[in-house]
């Protein structure tokens, strides 16, 4: 194509409100402009890259066997109802009543619209396993949009999914997906981090996100450098860490004993006071669980609290409250935590519960004696001995405290933040961290949707069962936008060839005379051999086009010089030096290198 | 691909809500399924379809040297209320509120869109012309969707919109754009009937809409026989067909006569009653219009009405009334009505109303003395003499009335209904008119969203300027029903090549054997020429598979049977005899057909 047909708004100047440096670029070389917040146009070159992507991906999704659907983006609330989910999403799902009183969603993803579609078409298990998906448009509220189209509020996903009639059929579609993940990934010339989101073990089979590294990433990945493991702090798990060694190593023979602490508010100044460390103490806080899932009908404290129980899917409890020990030097990670609580949210209980549960001012709560909410304990305080805890009294604290024998939690579970430093879980080496970015995230679903929107099928022995369910997504744009994350420089982008908006660029000094016709015969020579070829034929200073071209980032560039000719200056854009190539063999030598660095791609993805 | 791998559930029933062709087959092809009240899920080999429709447009907005876009589909309501359009939409547009109070727009159209994108990119006449497009997702919150795609609440677009400095460069796009479209439905195989929606001349230049025939279409159109006019009723003009004999041929001597007229209500009762033809009344309706434009301040009775007079948009009233007059025998088009009093909508008034302006029951009205609302005379009235009319009062009509002589109209235009057996304006031959639905649309805005919404660039002398807009507009979904309503016989739906999902199916008598080794070499034959085959490898008996294959309706069938190896059967779908061919040579011939068929296709475009 050629530049004056073109519609490319590059910017000289970096947009104040873009961050980093794929935002940065996205405008500044006229790829995207922003709409409305969180929300963004593909100008016709983002598009053109946008496109490489998306086929890059449905290519690869074809290929391991999945049939591609095109389900509406604006979808009855009815089947959010169904899965439970209509309550339990939060406000980052758009929900519209229309004129006709209906409910409707602007569709945050897609479990109920494929359950549902599918539910209507597979009665049989011959007509399993199935995989599914669509490359579609998706909201979320974000309420703070930013980084472009990293956290942008509409965007594209591709989603797939697949229902088997058991575990092995599931687990072979989804080691597929994986695998087509990795391609997909390589073929955009993604570094991807995948990352087991299975607490405790390596290569968990349930769960994997692919993550990009990224400074302004959501997500903290914990790596270890000796044997591999990776994870999601969400989801990692680390080697115990007891004291080994004097106090605090071996059980506690005194009795509970009070202490009185008064003016004593941090757990700094409790070290401080009893001449002792952080490690020693069990810190108690109270949390306060959204839409709880588990079974609280036996725990303290909880048989009167309000429970909803629907004809087809978990029930739930909206509020519950819950006390959370943690050895005194670490974090609770909220989000494993409330995947401990099958909560869809969990958040530190007001002043005011904390006084009504515990019976004492924040800053005095411990398990000891504690009834009126169940304990949750983490997995440190099992290897704890001759503790310190609050003793649910104002300006008072316990000693000798010693778990199993003066309080028995309700549950035992992982919900500490793994950071830097602490221990694989495998290989015993120390973490290190990184922020990360996740692309892409496949999973093991089960039963969750095809239990609650009932979905069945007869199987061999002509029985009802519900199949098992398998998800996949992929963030299209964040997949396009970490491209440019990985390859730029001060300048501008670095495309890899196979998502590059175009793969050869034809610069003439001036484009007039000799410089004119041999681009015009490198062009057509090129496009005719099926290279994506743009000619800049603006009547721009070369200085002018050189750069704009620096910005965009095509891969090849073939600059057209009058004391060059009949020779032209090839140059990659990831390299600095230039080579001269006579005009009659400049054409086959680019498309070759184009060809090359295509299937480079595609070799490394397979 | 094979079917064993296609997900593709045929149906025997016909669904019982699909009333017209299209909806039906699609359904039973398994193209398509319902999702919600209007909104639809395409399955796999409806996306096929859906997909080379979407692709023969795009060839051709790119080939018109239009630049592909891809704006958000939820997009901020700040830029409807710029151009007033927020008021003015009404219900059928879906509004949101989002969690931070933010107005938000499912978008049912992209004027607003486009030129908030453009406004910012274009400063300067150099950029101009450029014409951009979308294929997109929209939403319309019809109140009745019915007939499958043809009338769904979601559905995929493709809009195109140019800018300008002058008429005739707009021109030049539209006329562009025009090609473009007959070349698009040609290769869709549609037979489009393209309508000018320009009253009263032919070949109008400033808006034409693509219509296809249809039972069920939501347009009358009236066609000329002998010179090609075609318009939208709700355009439509006619010839004046005054009567030039006898009584109300020539104007009243008599003045103005009150005659008394009880227990005559109806226009029928009236002719009785005073022994004449309804050609000779003025039939007088009150009509409230919704969001007028015409400037109402000179007007009877508008001295006081609520006139909103925003910043930078044309000012409207919220609410008008008109006394709308027209020769008795003919009806009011509401559309043409609307258009002429720059309306969003207009109902007739409620009898509260009509008493209160009129001063008579419903049934009484007249333009003789009526001065509380403004009088609209459609032209019929123009060419009346010594006519009847209501007189203002319960039981009272007015005989000898002259228009011009008894009554001036504060407005006169063409607000008839146009019908079958009404005469051409070109060449007074006699009408006949059709039901159709619009695919498609271009149409000159002109300025009306370039100065509501302030586009301004700088032309040659460094003068501010709006530029001049054009909209083009062609629904997807409805093309594909469309082609399958041209195409289609009792078994099911015949696709033309260049839509079709598969251009090729090879069905063996039975998957086994010789007929499964010759099935599987045409099949790697075709696939590896570059045909789209399918294989039909079901355990279903033959039967079956022939009346699927009929269903679905792919254009060529190769049987593979016994009896006939080393020959096979060659079927195109349209036609009822079969070929037989030896399998040597099958798949040469049948690659040769399909690209025979493509061209001809698109030759038929060119």
């Amino acid at each position: 194509m050629k530049m004056s047909r073109m519609f490319m708004p590059t910017l000289r100047e970096v947009p104040a409100e873009a961050v980093i440096a794929s935002h940065r670029l996205l405008l500044r070389a006229g790829m995207i402009r922003k709409l409305g917040n969180g929300l963004f146009t593909y100008l016709p070159l983002g598009l053109r890259s946008f496109r490489k992507v998306e086929t890059i991906i449905r290519e690869e999704m074809d290929a391991a066997g999945a049939l591609e659907f095109k389900p509406s983006v604006v979808v009855p609330g009815e089947i959010w109802r169904e899965s439970g989910r209509w309550e339990t999403m939060g406000a980052g799902m758009l929900r519209i009543k229309n004129r006709v009183d209906q409910e409707l969603v602007v569709s945050p993803t897609a479990e109920e619209a494929f359950t549902a579609i599918l539910r209507a078409e597979v009665s049989s298990y011959k007509q399993l396993p199935v995989a599914v998906y669509q490359i579609n448009t998706k909201y979320r509220d974000e309420i703070r949009p930013r980084y472009g189209l990293m956290r942008a509020r509409e965007f594209t996903m591709k989603d797939a999914y697949s229902f088997h009639t058991d575990d092995d059929s599931l687990d072979e579609t989804y080691q597929a997906m994986g695998a087509a993940y990795r391609r997909i990934f390589a073929r955009c010339g993604l570094s991807v981090i995948p990352v087991s989101a299975d607490s405790g073990a390596m290569g968990g089979t349930g769960s994997e996100e692919f993550m990009v590294e990224s400074e302004v990433g959501d997500n903290n990945l914990i790596l270890c450098p000796s044997c591999g493991y990776a994870a999601n702090d969400e989801k990692a798990a680390c080697a115990p860490d007891p004291i080994t060694d004097g106090p605090g190593s071996v059980p506690a023979t005194a009795a509970v004993t009070p202490i009185k602490t008064p003016d004593v508010r941090t757990i700094d100044e409790l070290c401080d006071f009893l001449k002792t460390t952080s490690k020693r103490f069990i810190k108690t806080l109270i949390y306060r669980a959204v839409n709880c899932e588990l079974d609280l009908s036996g725990a303290p404290g909880c048989a009167t609290l309000e429970r909803i129980v629907p004809g087809n899917a978990a029930a739930w409890y909206p509020e519950a409250f819950f006390a959370v020990c943690i050895r005194g030097d670490l974090d609770v990670n909220e989000v494993k935590l409330a995947a401990n609580l099958k909560a869809s949210e969990v958040v530190l209980a007001s002043d005011h519960d904390v006084e009504r549960l515990t019976g004492a001012p924040v800053g005095f709560a411990g398990p000891v004696g504690l009834d009126a909410l169940p304990v949750l304990a983490d997995s440190s305080v099992s290897d704890m001995h001759d503790a310190v805890t609050g003793a649910l009294a104002a300006d008072l604290h316990y000693e000798h405290v010693e778990p199993g024998r003066d309080f028995t939690p309700w549950l035992t579970a992982d919900v500490r933040t793994v950071v830097a430093g602490d221990k694989c879980p495998v290989c015993q080496a120390e973490f290190y961290s990184k922020k990360g970015n996740e692309l892409g995230h496949i999973f093991k679903l089960g039963y969750k949707y095809t239990k609650s929107m009932n979905m069945l099928y007869l199987d061999e022995n002509g029985k009802q069962q519900h199949p098992t369910m398998g998800c996949y997504g992929i963030g299209v744009d964040r997949t396009l936008a970490s491209v440019i994350e990985e390859h730029h420089d001060d300048d501008g982008i670095i495309w890899p060839m196979s998502v590059a908006p175009f793969q050869v660029v034809i610069v003439p000094i001036k484009y007039e005379g000799a410089m004119q016709e041999a681009a015009d015969r490198l062009y057509g020579e090129l496009a005719s051999s099926g290279i994506e070829v743009l000619l800049d034929d603006r009547s721009e200073r070369p200085g002018v086009k050189f750069k704009d071209m620096d910005l965009i980032g095509i891969p090849v560039r073939i600059v057209v010089g009058d004391k060059n000719l009949p020779n032209v200056e090839v140059k990659l854009r990831r390299e600095k030096d230039a080579a001269l190539v006579p005009l009659d063999k400049a054409a086959a030598q680019v498309a070759g290198i184009v060809r090359s660095e295509i299937s480079a791609e595609a070799g490394t993805a397979s």
